[in-house]
């Protein structure tokens, strides 16, 4: 099948390059190569060193025998889009190519704005392109499972059937998501819903949970396919950071009291998600939501397990609560479902230790890396609009 | 009290701006004159002739022995917005000032992400600087009843109880808008309900009928003071356009069977609702949402009454439908709760077809505008991308 992957040069969107070309799947890509400067931006880098995308095109030629076809330039812009799909005329489109940071979107107005528009300018770029030249592609499209929230009831898969006054209706499951970014792919999934709407067209939106891991087939011993990882406030999510942290000797820091509860996945499950769904495309005019997660874990939980993984490879490390820079809630109900990518045959990982264990190694050969941009692992993007460095809660209590 | 609107040269902007300072209010706007271009651009002009701003304030100036401060500028970019608001110090901000039509929105892929982005950008600017210049300010953010489309239960307001496998919770009732524009509304919707949140900000969403009417209180006998009135297939909505039509003789045009319910409510009743909301500010940190509509009516129902009204005065004409260029449901259940307004004092004015006699006679005086502009009455713009003109389903039939 022909891929095109919006946003290759990402975390998600290298490996899934790899992945699918793995599989014989003709992939073609786009980045502006955003990322790695807005990670700059935070005052950070990846802790695994990647290739520029020449070295990395080099290396794919080379691995699969055939070339990546891709464009160097910014899907904002609806004539590099269109370009795009007259000449590669793609039959699944994956947009992994949206600022993918709650943090980065807090900063102030100009990051709010440009993280929604940025996010919602691509995907009704990639809309448009899709009625106008390959109108029985499929879009799936990252969403993330915090355009939810967490309500105080179970969460289904996008759509729900209520009871209300005595009528009864299947209604899109009310959003209520946490940050600008979390809003930006709440925008992004109601925009694909309508165009699905009204214009026949077919789409997976999925809301992912948070993904770990540092690898997914053995590929890594080339270094020029390592993929990026990312520890800063701002691009770093939670056991990646944690992992990071661990190598160098720094606090596991957890926010707030630590129990928030969110859906968790290995990298190498969410390539295999994202396979599953480029793969059994739904029907024209279907508008599908796929809750991508293997687990749901509690932040502390997870803390306790890096350390405890730390441990047995000889690093001692200590988990200590930052103060929270953001607005969410810290102990509550969280019951999300995840029927349909099983349904699809999705085998998830459930050795979360075993993957650790491989994180673990792999980031201690760049232990360097992560040391010299330590600064970058305490947050101080706020929710509510300062920006000074959290505390130590514990520091605090004794003070 | 100081009372910012953003959008002030519009329908509703120009018409909020005399009914405050009649109330005393002091009263500042800003505007980039984008309604007049966008009504030129669909080939069309209002149908009662409107000033420039600069007479528009010099009458101002000598109705209410007061200056009206007015700033020509677009509030995409946030240095103006900041500027005004240090200067202004507004107590209550009414954004009037988003591209309002469902059309326009609909043309291409420049003109989706011009209104999304436009309608997003303002209204974030606004949030920032209330939180960074005006914390206490309340925010009246125009929204429209297009915002949660036509779904087969009740329409509360804004929010809903429900239960779901056992459990209850408070949600946000789910959005399903009917166009470009509209889904722009609730993207705006879910911005403003986050804003209150994060940063204790205050702020009422107006989801508002169909607004028809060309005359608030009696300010029209100086020419100068007129509000717009438009009549094009993009900016002219039911009740206005049918009464267009009514006086150059030309058929009114429901679309499709024409049996599609909506809310509606005289431009009068807009501007007292309006009045409550900015006098009656909620509390800080709370995000209300007034569904504002007068009464439900079918489309049919309401060419039908404009037929009977212009017949009284002379006007003979037929009502014929046409081909529906949009994708909505054209048969459906609509039951929206309108209570909070009333709960403030809101007064409808009940009797619809008093104020189309008046829309008549002041529209009278202008035929010749419309007749000149004819072309503009009949769509172009299909949902689907289309760009050619919709049939009289009669035509249809017959042939």
């Amino acid at each position: 099948m022909r891929v095109f992957i919006a946003g290759i040069d990402g975390y998600l969107g290298w490996s899934l390059a790899k992945h699918l070309a793995a599989r014989g799947h003709e992939v073609a890509g786009a980045d502006a190569f955003f990322r790695r400067r807005w990670v700059e931006e935070m005052g950070s880098w990846s802790a695994l060193p990647i290739r520029s995308m020449s070295e990395r095109l080099a290396a794919f030629a080379e691995r699969f025998g055939k070339e990546l076809c891709f464009w160097e330039g910014d899907l904002r812009e609806y004539s590099l889009v269109e370009c795009i799909f007259r000449e590669f005329q793609p039959e699944a489109i994956v947009h992994v190519g949206e600022c993918p940071s709650a943090p980065y979107s807090m900063v102030d107005v100009q990051h709010t704005v440009f993280v929604q528009v940025n996010n919602i300018v691509t995907t009704l770029n990639l809309l448009y392109a899709m009625r106008d030249i390959q109108p029985q592609a499929h879009l799936v499209k990252l969403g993330t499972m915090g355009e939810y929230g967490t309500p105080a009831v179970d969460i289904p898969e996008g759509f729900f059937e209520v009871e209300y006054r005595g009528r009864r209706a299947l209604l899109p499951f009310p959003r209520q998501a946490g940050s600008w970014y979390h809003w930006s792919k709440v925008h992004g999934s109601n925009n694909i819903m309508f165009a699905c709407k009204i214009w026949n067209l077919r789409a997976t939106d999925v809301m992912q949970g948070v993904v770990f891991g540092t690898r997914i087939d053995g590929m890594e011993h080339d270094d020029r396919m390592v993929t990026r990882l990312d520890f800063d406030q701002a691009f770093g999510t939670a056991i990646n950071r944690f992992c990071c942290q661990a190598v160098i000797g720094h606090e596991l820091t957890p926010y707030g009291r630590g129990h928030q509860k969110r859906g968790f996945l290995p990298l190498r499950d969410s390539m295999q998600c994202l396979t599953l769904a480029v793969e059994n495309p739904p029907r024209a005019g279907e508008y599908r939501v796929f809750n991508q997660f293997a687990e749901v874990y509690d932040i502390t939980e997870l803390a306790l397990k890096v350390k405890k993984v730390a441990r047995d490879l000889g690093l001692r490390v200590e988990v200590e609560n930052l103060e929270n820079p953001r607005e969410e809630m810290e102990e509550h109900y969280y019951k999300p479902e995840h029927q349909h990518l099983f349904d699809l045959g999705y085998q998830p990982t459930h050795d979360v230790e075993a993957e650790m264990r491989f994180m673990l190694e792999d980031l201690l050969r760049h232990r360097d890396r992560i040391e010299a941009k330590r600064d970058a692992l305490i947050p101080d993007v706020r929710w509510d609009g300062r920006r000074d460095k959290v505390y130590f809660l514990k520091a605090m209590a004794a003070s």
